[in-house]
């Protein structure tokens, strides 16, 4: 970030988001958003890709963090591990970020071609997290199903985050949820 | 089908992936599907509503199937449920399916377009395991893990037994497969 330009990013970041909201995704253009946070479109790509990126940024950082979690869990069943990726997970999702992970969500959720990237990245998490197993010396078919449930957990945690009106953090929110998985499967006699 | 076109269908099918694979979807027409399959554009669109329903054709009722599959599990477990959804998902996926199956794939793995088509069908399908499992009781979140959980068993079978060199039929990879989930919750102690 220029130093004449505190808060670039984020000002473009709230800018985008406005104006997502007001004109749609598709209607938006980076000429406006810069108009908006009274910027430049060069300043933008400073910062951002396009204006995709204003809403996926982070995401790289986020698989680097969950698959650490795979990599240093205590144990190697999903549930553990689950538990421990989404300890990672929630120093991303904290209060403050909230209001804008919703919002980010009700604009992703309107646009199929945002909902498809969101797709794309739950796929490349569950890559990342079965890469992670097998690293750990887990065969490969176990490593994938045990990923699998692993990013469900993660998957419907994040959801219970961004919903309108959830207060409970993302910690609790994730304990909850390997809480029901372990429920759930208590069901299976055969375990 | 029309009496005087018998197997127009199976026609168009095949002439639509010999010509996926040549020149790639994109590069394919639906008139050059139905010129290559000796039949009128009419009678492919009395078939296909466009050249990406020849891939995905039959996906509802395989989801229906894999649905009943959690209606009628003996038990509700997410391990139970995926032996019955993937016994169901077995008379889909036969020998004689198998060669069709390989090739539409690689066809799907070469275009992204596709690729998030088949994304979106599997975050289908999980919508549909998990309503499978609300309708028979099971809260909300316990329902989405389980089905999360399901869905990736499912979807781990589907992989291997579309892999080149994988001779095994659907029921024994899916059996496998349940096996390795099992094998990976057996690590959680805290289960």
């Amino acid at each position: 970030m220029a130093r004449w330009q505190p808060d670039a990013g984020e000002r473009l970041r709230v800018a985008a988001l406005d104006l997502f909201e007001e004109r749609g995704f598709d209607q938006t253009s980076v000429a406006q958003i810069a108009q908006r946070a009274e910027l430049t479109e060069r300043t933008f790509y400073r910062h951002y890709a396009d204006k995709r990126e204003v809403l996926f940024q982070g995401q790289e950082q986020l698989n680097d963090a969950l698959a650490a979690g795979v990599a240093e869990a205590p144990e190697l069943g999903p549930l553990a591990v689950a538990d421990e990726v989404l300890v990672r997970a929630a120093s991303f999702f904290d209060d403050e970020r909230r209001p804008f992970s919703r919002r980010r969500q009700q604009v992703i959720d309107a646009n199929p071609e945002l909902v498809e990237r969101e797709r794309a990245k739950m796929a490349h998490l569950t890559d990342a997290v079965a890469a992670g197993f097998r690293a750990r010396g887990v065969p490969d078919v176990r490593a994938a199903v045990a990923a699998g449930t692993v990013v469900s957990a993660f998957q419907v945690t994040f959801e219970l985050w961004v919903a309108p009106a959830e207060t409970r953090d993302f910690t609790v929110l994730g304990r909850a949820v390997v809480g029901e998985l372990r429920a759930a499967l208590s069901a299976d006699a055969a375990l």
